[in-house]
């Protein structure tokens, strides 16, 4: 009787301070394509793994992102002048 | 005689501060869709692992959300004004 | 004679501060349906572990609730108003 | 010559300060289920660990209950009223 | 040549602060059942491990109890008053 | 060429403070029977380790007993007045 | 019933502070080559895991980049001067 | 090419304070037995592990006896008065 | 279904102060020979692996690198008057 | 393409403060003897592990002895006065 | 689905502080000679691992080295005086 | 594909301050020999792991050794006195 759930994996938080925040899934494999388009309207909340399909998350827009890092503030639109 | 039950993952949790706080659970596999919609209600809390079915989660309405970061306020319905 | 009897897997604890608490178990698997509902009275604990059939915990009513984020607590029935 | 002996696995204790808490046991299975319940007198101790049958402990009546987020108080009958 | 000789398991401490404290092992099994019952004397100490036949013990009478939660008194006789 | 020579265990400490201390180990198996009685005379020192026959420890007389819980005092004869 | 779901490796964020910071992934390979350009607008943020293709990543630009040894800030262009 | 040399097992150390200082080691089998008398001279030093044939270590004379308690200094013929 | 994508190794950061900041490859096999040069600009920033085929990295020019010790700063050209 | 190359035993150092220090490996096995002595000169410094071999060690003399425990001194011949 | 790459080994890092400081691999074998030397010219930094071909290494020349224990200065030729 | 290269053993660091220091390699083996003796200069540094043929280093002039139980130093030739 061996039962074993494991799903270990770091991830990330992303806060959208604004409509139309971009989350951006990268593919991980030999090729690193966008797999995955995900927006974020102002006031949403999104927890993201990596996963064996993504190995990297591309950010767009104003919003808060905590890694392990800290948070990292992002001005969005603003930032573009 | 071998015996182990292991269920490990990260949680989450996200306390509703209004009626209708959304939380979507998105799809590991390599489409990334919606495969779960749950609503909460004001004042209640829901406690949320990521699994083999699940690997982001999307938060939306007035909520506390608590991940390994800290806490992380969403103001909600206000917010979109 | 080698024995191992290990069960691993984090838990969280709830105290019913209203009679009526409410903690509703759902299913980890590729449907997040409702496989468990149980009542608390006032003044009643309960701890309840994540296992292979149950992957996220759903709080409702006056409750304290301990997880590895800290003492959340739930103001319940008034909260509604 | 290889000799294992492991039996790990999460416990929690409990001080009775009446007669007649109450401890449930319930089932790690499909079905949760009540499979034990024990009473203690007022003044013993009860150190209980998560095993394979149970995954989830239900205590009623006044009680100090200690888990790995620190003590929890619990006024029994009174706290009924 | 590979030797490993492992005994893996939280265990307790008790102190005797009266004669007749009563240290009552519970079966690990699906039937909890008492499977052991230790006598201690006042001013004896008693360290006991979970086993594979035991995980939960029952302490009654005035004593220390030792936990990794860490020291409990247990009033005994007087408490029952 | 692989060498492995793991012996692992918890081990506890015994001072004598006085003379006729007794260590009386008690078996692990599904009968809980005492196996070995050890005396020590004052200032003399015992370091023990928990094995595949020994799962519980009793100890008698005016002492000090090291655990993972710190120092304990046993104040023996005395006692029992 | 093992499901083991491990996705374990180091990332590093980097922050845009200009239009046009670039981000180059080098393959692991016996031969380094570049695998993988990636453009960030300012304001623009990259989360990304060395993986089995990519074990070192240049960067270019005016940034910052928050690596397990703090936060280090590229000049950009003026740098150049 | 896989050279493992692992030989892992806690040990405690033994300063003699005066001659005739001895460290008796007590067999890990059923039968718990003396195998082995050391006798150590006045400022000798003894390392000693545990091993799988030794799971109990007595100390009789004047000494310091280090262990993972800290220091438990022994009178040695004097405490016998 | 067992899925495991592990990637680890220690990588160090290296940030070009001068133009041509020169970081050499050194192979891990049986022979030590350059595999690998990479020239960095001012301003620019490498994040570079242990990989199985680079067992040591030689840094020249004027630079920050940032190690597990800590922060080495290399003066470069004027270093060699 | 599996390499593994580990040593892994806890080692203690001695620095000798007068000629002849001696330090004694005794033999792991059932038998415990006497298997390499060393002599240490005045100033002279040794780093030992336990091995397959040496399960215990004894040392004699004006020394240093560091081990897990910190520093022991060793008076050596003036002790045995 | 399973892939792993781990490249783990201790790393000591050098930065020379004059001309010609000399870094020598000496190997892991039961002979142990010289097999690799690498000089390294003022200003220049070098970040070596130990590998299955170096357990030990040799440096000669003024330098700063960094291991585990801290930073160590070499005088180099003034300190043969 | 599966690629682990491990290298794990202690390391300790040797700074001669004076000519002639000697560090001699005893074999791991039943027979403890000087399997190779390694002479350093005034103001060289050696870095060496512990191998499988190597279980004991003895160290012999002035110089600093740095272990895990800190800086020890020699006084080498003057000691001798």
């Amino acid at each position: 009787m061996d039962i074993k759930d494991e799903v270990v994996a770091e991830y990330i938080v992303i806060k959208a301070l604004e409509r139309g925040v971009t989350i951006i899934g990268l593919t991980r494999g030999e090729m690193t394509k966008i797999h995955h388009t995900e927006k974020l309207d102002k006031g949403e909340l999104m927890v993201a793994q990596f996963t064996r399909h993504t190995s990297a998350i591309k950010i767009r827009g104003k919003a808060e992102v905590f890694t392990k890092y800290g948070k990292v503030e992002l001005e969005g639109q603003e930032a573009k002048g």
